[in-house]
């Protein structure tokens, strides 16, 4: 941690900090320079990082040198994290389709669409029981109705299932039913919630936040790896900026910036970030050339009657002939779906 | 509820909205202008609004005219609510000064606080007893030893106090301590928690979210009252954007458009907005100017050794001379604190 | 437009709308709703969008149908326009590559960077002799001395060139030189040089504003359009976000809604989006998957002294390298370089 | 400045980066942490930055100390600066109100306004002869006529007037008829036009940009500066965020950072930052009370029937009431009008 001091720092204030920065372990190195001293905080920088330093008199600012996340970092692990969902792998060579309503609506729907993204190709089975919805007056999902029709929907296909999860209550219900278990964008930021599927031994798939820098999104990440479960999926579905023709904007370099600083997998889902089926081919295709390890796409067997996100849900026929166009793009990528 | 046709809507198509406007129960109500047909749907809006009307073939737009909140609007209730604080009221004419400590972090210190903040002129006392973190690494709180000391310096002070909750389990616990439950920025859409406080019968002040509209946030609120808990305070505690200046862009034009949108008492939280404590004085100024109901500010004996926001917090003379300002303030705007 | 009243409006405040709109040449069409009266002004929208109806008394929104821009709207003209530099074709099946360095700095390293990026495939060549700094103390570029550089590069290897117009008094100078004009992001809305290019006979490349919209980017291609120059080609450089990760967030859903929205090429710049260069790779590839026409590479034969945007420029054999993949992307896509 | 090296950086790395830091005249400071080294560059940071240190092998980052900016820093000029604005300060105990239609529209509204603005007690005299419009289709301003009757308006008044440059070739002209030239925001970054205002001697307010950070306006403020005009008003409107519920989002924020960074007097414009006149009155008494020297207001006679701004701008009547408040603001605050 590099410590910049205010031009008219005294050596008393500057003492004061040597002080600080030794008391918690590390040592303190100083520059003199023409207009401002600055000092290096060489040790564990994790020591230091819970002192507010930029108001102990003298200070001007605080530079952190390492990043606050660990265990996730492409630094502390080389190689590309593979993460096994009932046999199926996310994050090696094999891309990842997961494919579903937004909510499982009943049963019949459910298992209609399952059948159609498993003949499409799909990898794995989406669909919501639990519904965060901005609306009171919305609809709100199934609750473990929902989850049977997937566990049903999974039985007959042989996709695993992805499914949501809002409230801690119910974790065990969810660890039961589910293969892979969906922290929402909304609760990207429920540190509780985060700690506690950090306790569970079966893959998370964590939303990126609406206002969430890469960086934030990562440290939660670390919330559920330093919990004891390294079995993390990070999805990027698009932030809100002031641009507002499409429903969030997809920030694609994303891709690129997570597979830099970490070794998780990274998934886009085309669906909520634009908001609008019809471009949903485009972000799709981006989203594997810009190194995406998968997708995740909502379908519907009549999105006109969905009860949710119909506008961006593709019809399985169109669902059909993009997994044409991607089973191409992977093996152009050398890859495959 | 409009809804414009694309210049090629066909008369099939046209007719098709038609019945989904009337199987919804409202009338529609045809315009043929020169270059497009405008279809107006006269009735209760709520009805279509879960219909995905924008993917019927042959819709380019829909343009709701009804806000979609309704319990919390200012057209539902034309005077301002104010809300009861064992006693203390809030959005009335009578400014609310919310302070303390981010965190509790043991008796001494918040006993200190409290007593400082209470001879300062504050009217609520705050303290985190559970406290979100974006690192997994950072203090988390006291929990319910927190709460005892809370409840402690209420009876020492007179006090009603304010404290977040983070996880719906602790409803109950919440709900026996504080007088005022603070759902944060991070639950905002945390909406099975918005329920279940919305079954209390107990104030619930609710912050914006960091990149919640306030229409979203009005949303939330509508949550909350329409499960049967009318004693929302709203929040406004900045928003994410580019500038990185400041903790947060403190959006100062949300307290006449929240006044104006909705009756509900409005308050600033200049503390998270700024992140830093010589901004607090400024921005607690333009908060009341700008018609706020009140203040949550954060002061801590010791900022140095804060184990939470400490750049952000006020030493009690600090925010003494700050209350003497404000008090000042109230007077000149006809309120008083 | 659609004009929707207060619930309180009178029959006066009505009429004397209606009066609005009728002297503006358009007709009124009154819906009564059950909480709200709603009125249509049929006929040209253009006519009433000048007229602040908003402050009307008794009306509370307004809500335009119609697109702001027409001439350059897809609704006006189906097929795509290709745009021709020099006999090089622009938004058409072919993809247009240009490169270059940021600044020309000599006649040396432009020269050096021409060969090697035609070598390498490019069709037009980049490079700024006027350059917009951030900082007074940056280069600011050679002026007319770059410009005779940039024509010598076009003699020699054949590459049409682009190069960024400033200030409209080099409107001439420029015209000259260039093959193609461009307008950089800070002047996307120097609305007096979009005219004056206007008048020119020659292809103009856009570049999108950090905080412009999709719609204000179309709306600034407009006033170039209707001042009588057609050939305009929109770029997607990346926006202003909190996300400081990169330089700025590519809006890659920018091009097929650029695509929707409008009949003109649209290429992408990944430097500037990135601005770094070892994201370039994947933003590329993501940008032709997502059906641009076009990119825009910064390349230097030594970034690590350039004079400007060093960090996010491309070495000659790297930006080789990238052609090659770029080359097979295309092919599959079915397009060509 | 600090140079964060890599984990893996080699010595001859280090080296290299050592050679480029002493080759720009600064010295080398090398510290070895456990996990990295870090180098600081001691000396005049400016020989550095215009040197791509973050693509140099080895290294990770690049910190600066400094801030880019200089003649305008508080650090360069500990006291406020004044502005003389023929006869009337800008930027002392006194606050300015500058007022005035958004266009010139013919000779009868602006001597009207003027005579109003005046009686009501504004010490400036705003109105725009060049007009910025979004729309080719808008209004565009009357040019020289305008700005005859801006002088026509000040001989009978006497208030000095303030008017926006958007072209270079016009300087000539506005400084003929200007007492304050603004740059607006869309031309904050048009350097040419920065550099030449810098060569007059003339008060210049600068807006900041829509998607400007502080300090960008800062930056653009050192231009004019170090061109050798030290009379700049720094202009805070609002910025471009993800809420629409106002036309920009005002940074209140942005008037204790501007005046905490520079000695440049600070005034706000909520006009175009709310975009709707019935928050303009909350807001500039936020404005005041966050410590702005002044605020500039947008007034017309007729909104209803304004050519540019209508929504925003306050009738005379409304003009003068907010006036009385903001007297008796400027003396509770200790200042005056």
């Amino acid at each position: 941690m590099i410590i910049v001091l205010k031009p008219e720092a005294t050596q008393a204030e500057i003492d004061h900090v040597v002080s600080k920065i030794e008391s918690a372990g590390l040592k303190a190195h100083i520059s003199r320079g023409v207009e401002r001293t600055v000092i290096g905080a060489i040790g564990d920088e994790t020591a230091l990082r819970e002192i507010p330093l930029e108001i102990v008199p003298g200070v001007d600012r605080v530079l952190p040198i390492m990043t606050p996340f660990k265990l996730v970092s492409r630094e502390f692990r080389k190689e590309n994290s593979v993460i096994d969902v009932r046999g199926v792998p996310v994050g090696g060579r094999k891309i990842t389709i997961i494919a579903g309503p937004c909510a499982v609506e009943n049963r019949g729907m459910l298992l209609e669409t399952a059948r159609k993204v498993k003949a499409a190709g799909a990898t794995l089975l989406r669909g919501g029981a639990f519904k965060p919805r901005t609306s009171p007056y919305s609809f709100q999902g199934l609750e473990e109705e929902g989850l049977r029709y997937l566990a049903e929907a999974r039985e007959e296909t042989g996709l695993p299932i992805v499914t949501e999860i809002m409230d801690p209550r119910d974790i065990e219900l969810l660890d039961r039913y589910a293969d892979v278990i969906q922290v929402g964008a909304r609760n990207m930021q429920n540190f509780r919630l985060l700690k506690e599927v950090g306790a569970l031994n079966k893959p998370i798939m964590l939303k990126r936040g609406l206002s969430a820098t890469i960086k934030d999104l990562l440290l939660s990440a670390e919330y559920i790896v330093s919990n004891g479960n390294p079995n993390v999926i990070l999805c990027e579905r698009g932030i809100r900026t002031f641009e507002t023709f499409t429903r969030n904007t997809i920030d694609i370099a994303a891709v690129p910036s997570m597979k830099d600083l970490s070794h998780l997998p990274v998934i886009v889902d085309p669906s909520h970030a634009a908001g609008r089926w019809d471009f949903i081919h485009s972000i799709s295709m981006a989203s594997l050339a810009a190194g995406a390890d998968g997708l995740m796409i909502e379908v519907h067997p009549d999105p006109e009657n969905a009860l949710c996100d119909g506008p961006q849900s593709l019809m399985p026929e169109r669902f059909s002939r993009l997994m044409d166009d991607l089973k191409k793009m992977a093996l152009f990528l050398d890859r495959e779906i």
